[in-house]
């Protein structure tokens, strides 16, 4: 089992006015001294695998067709080893979800 | 100067739809490996600081009060110290967006 953190950002040729827009609010609030703000999305996946090979495949296909717009954004993830517990505690969130919505799956 | 870079996630208590609208998402592209899926939102940012210690105490303050919802929203960031000449690649960027807008700043 594997955590994936994914973090996804705009590609550097690519303005984000988000961030700048951040930027401004942060400049309103007296920090000065902030020069610039990039804003980008942070997923953490847990993922079941044989091996860490496998793990870093399947995050690059998912992160390649649905995480990231390729065209504008670029990404980047590292991948730990974790144990089915920590996996569990993170689960067992999961599973409320599902009761609520009557999860099909 | 310091590049940090800040991840903001919901709390562990607080369900989180879209990660989970994401998991399904992705277990329809038959990735079932894939167990949960949770999303945050990712700063960098450039900061300029006499030191760490300041640095911190400034994005901590910033987090607290823009960038997390602190009673759903948790935070967790890094600092790096970095050159005026990798600030200044990312700098180009905002002085372009700043002409377009005429930024009265």
């Amino acid at each position: 089992m594997f955590l994936a953190k994914v973090y996804v950002t705009y590609k550097e040729s690519i303005l984000d006015p988000k961030g700048e827009a951040i930027r401004k609010s942060i400049q309103q609030m007296d920090y000065d001294s902030v020069q610039s703000v990039r804003l980008g999305k942070y997923f953490e996946i847990i993922i079941e695998a044989a091996d860490e090979e496998v793990a870093s495949r399947e995050i690059e296909e998912i992160a390649d067709k649905l995480l990231a717009n390729v065209v504008m954004e670029t990404y980047r993830y590292e991948l730990e080893p974790i144990t089915s517990n920590e996996a569990n505690t993170i689960q067992v969130e999961k599973a409320q979800l599902s009761e609520e919505d009557g999860d099909e799956g």
